[in-house]
C-alpha cells in the first residue's frame, strides 16, 4: 500500500526545486474551442529529461542518506526513467546503474550514456533484465529506483499537479495519463488535498486498456503485448499506485488510437507544443467527448515529448 | 526614421498585456554545453498565433481610436502578420482586410479567415498587392498596417525583450532574427533601455543577407529573391527598422543553412521546442561559433513556430 501523504508531495516539491525546471502551463484558445472545455496544459515535456520522471528520479535521488547515496542507484528501464535516474545521480555526483536489453534503440542507449548512466546490457526479456538488476546490485550495494512502484517517486510525480493547481487556480478537473500509475497517483493524492471538490480522471489507450480494466475489476489485470501508439504506457500498475487510484481517481477512460493522434497533431500545430504519444492520451480524451466536460477548467498534465522525429505518427501511415 | 521610444514599449506591454501571452522562458543544459553559453530561450513560438507578430498587431489595433477602429485595419500578406492582424481585429471586435495573392498555400488562407480576416485575392506579384491593398482602403477607408515599418509594430515587438530581461535580469547579449527588422529594432530599443551595456546582435541567414549588407553599405539593400530555409525572413528593411538597427545593433551576423537546421533540430530533440527556421537563425549563430560568446548570458528570442510538419527541412534531403 502506498503510504505516501500531501506532505511528502509538498517536501518532494522543496528537495526538487533546485533541479527541476518549473515548467510552464499554457492555454490554446483554439484547442478550448475544439474541445468546448478550458484547458491548462502543464508542460512537462518541457522538464529536464523531456518528461514529468525527472521529478520523481530527482526526489528519489536527492532524499538518499549519505550512506545510501555513496552506493548509487540502480534500475531496468530502457525508457526516461533510465535518463531520468540518471540525470538526478550525476547531479548528486553519484553513479546510476541502469540494465537495459541489448536490443533497446540505438538513441536510449546514447541518451541514458549521456546523462552518466552507466549501462549493462542484457538479453530482452523480463527475466533476463531482474536477474541483471540483481546481479548489479549484488556488485556495488546500489538503491534499487523502481520507475513508479516507489512511494517517493509517487511523491516526485505529484509535484507537477501542485505547481500545475498552483498556477492555474481553481480546476473542476486534473486530467493525467496512465500508464504504470506514478504520474496518476502522484496528481490524485496532490489534487485530493488542494482541491478536495474537483475530480481526478485517467485517461488509457484503448489498445493498452489495462488499467481501466483493473479498477472495473477491483484487482491488478497486467498489461499483454499492448500496441500503442502511446509507447509510454505500456507498463501495469503497481500495488501502491493501484491503491491510491482506487481511492482518489474518480474514473479511467479510454482512447482510440486516432483520437491519440489527432489530438497531438492539433497541439504541436496550433499550440507549438511538442508533446510525445502519451502525453496526447488526456487530450484525445477531450478529443472525443466520451465524457461530459463542458465548460469546465480542466488541467491536463502533458507527460512528456519525447518522440521520434524521424517518425511522426501522423506520417507513418503516408510512409 | 523611427520615432519608437522605450515609452512607446512600455505602453505597448501595458495595452496587449491582456490580449497577448506572457510566454516562459526557457533553458537548456544540453545546448548550453553545445554552444559554451548560458543561453535563454524566449519562446515567442508559444505566442498566441505562433509569433511574436501578435504583439505588434495587437498594439496598433488597440492603439487605434474609436473612429479608425470602425473603419478596419488593413495589409497584404501572406505570412504570420496577416494572422495576427486578424485575430488582434477580432479580439477588438472590428475588420481585418488581407489582400494575399491567390497562390498563396491553402493552409495560410485557411488560418487567416479562420481568424476572422477578410481575404481579397490578387495576382501574385508586389504591384498587384499594393494596388489590391489601395483599391480595399479606398472602399473602405481601413487603417493600413505595416508589417514593421510602422511605429506601434516596432514598439509592440520590443514587449518580447521586455519581458525577457524582466524574466532573466542582466544578459550581457540579446540575440534576434533580421528579416524587415521589426522585431530586432524593438528588441534593440527595449535592451539599450533596460540593460545599457548588453550588446544587441542580430542573426541573418546568409542566403538572405540584405540586412549584412546594408549595415555594412549604409543604405538599405533590397532582398532579392532570396533563398533560404528560414522563410519568415526573406523581407528587406525599412526606413523606420534601419534606422534604429543603425544606432542599436551591435552586429549582424550571417549563418548556414546547414547550422540553421541543425540547431532547429537540436532544439526540437533536446529543448523540446516547436520553433520555426526563422526562430532557428539566432541559434545557428550561437551554433558555429563564428563570434566568441563563451561563457556569457545570452537571450535569444525565438521569433515563432510555424511551420509546415509535413515537410520538416531535416526530411526534405531524405525525401
Amino acid at each position: 500500500m502506498s503510504q505516501t501523504t500531501i506532505e511528502d508531495v509538498l517536501r518532494a516539491a522543496v528537495r526538487i526545486r533546485p533541479y527541476i525546471h518549473h515548467t510552464p502551463v499554457m492555454t490554446c484558445e483554439s484547442l478550448n474551442r475544439q474541445v468546448g472545455a478550458q484547458v491548462f496544459l502543464k508542460c512537462e515535456n518541457l522538464q529536464k529529461v523531456g518528461a514529468f520522471k525527472f521529478r520523481g528520479a530527482c526526489n528519489v535521488v536527492f532524499a538518499l542518506s549519505g550512506e545510501q547515496a555513496q552506493r548509487g542507484v540502480a534500475t531496468h528501464s530502457s525508457g526516461n526513467h533510465a535518463q531520468a535516474l540518471s540525470l538526478a545521480a550525476r547531479l548528486r555526483g553519484i553513479p546510476a546503474y541502469i540494465v537495459m536489453p541489448e536490443n533497446a534503440p540505438a538513441v536510449k542507449k546514447a541518451a541514458v550514456a549521456g546523462y552518466g548512466g552507466q549501462i549493462t546490457f542484457c538479453a530482452p526479456t523480463l527475466q533476463a533484465r531482474e536477474a541483471t538488476l540483481a546481479q548489479v546490485i549484488g556488485q556495488n550495494g546500489a538503491v534499487e529506483v523502481h520507475p513508479y512502484d516507489n512511494d517517493q517517486i509517487i511523491a516526485g510525480q505529484g509535484t507537477a499537479a501542485l505547481e500545475l493547481i498552483q498556477q492555474t487556480g481553481e480546476l473542476d478537473v486534473v486530467l493525467a495519463p496512465v500508464g504504470g500509475g506514478g504520474l496518476l497517483s502522484g496528481s490524485a493524492i496532490t489534487t485530493r488535498a488542494l482541491l478536495p471538490r474537483a475530480r481526478v480522471i485517467a485517461a488509457e489507450p484503448e489498445m493498452a486498456d489495462d488499467a481501466y480494466r483493473s479498477l472495473q475489476a477491483g484487482h491488478i489485470i497486467p498489461s499483454v503485448s499492448p500496441r500503442t501508439v502511446a509507447d509510454g504506457l505500456l507498463t501495469s500498475l503497481s500495488p501502491r499506485t493501484f491503491a491510491v487510484i482506487q481511492r482518489d481517481v474518480e474514473q479511467i477512460v479510454t482512447v482510440s488510437e486516432e483520437a491519440i493522434i489527432a489530438a497531438m497533431r492539433f497541439v504541436w500545430e496550433r499550440a507549438k507544443l511538442l508533446i510525445e504519444p502519451s502525453a496526447a492520451v488526456p487530450l484525445g480524451l477531450l478529443w472525443e467527448r466520451k465524457i461530459r466536460l463542458d465548460g469546465l477548467r480542466v488541467g491536463v498534465i502533458l507527460s512528456g515529448g519525447n518522440v521520434d522525429l524521424e517518425r511522426l505518427p501522423w506520417q507513418r501511415s503516408t510512409a
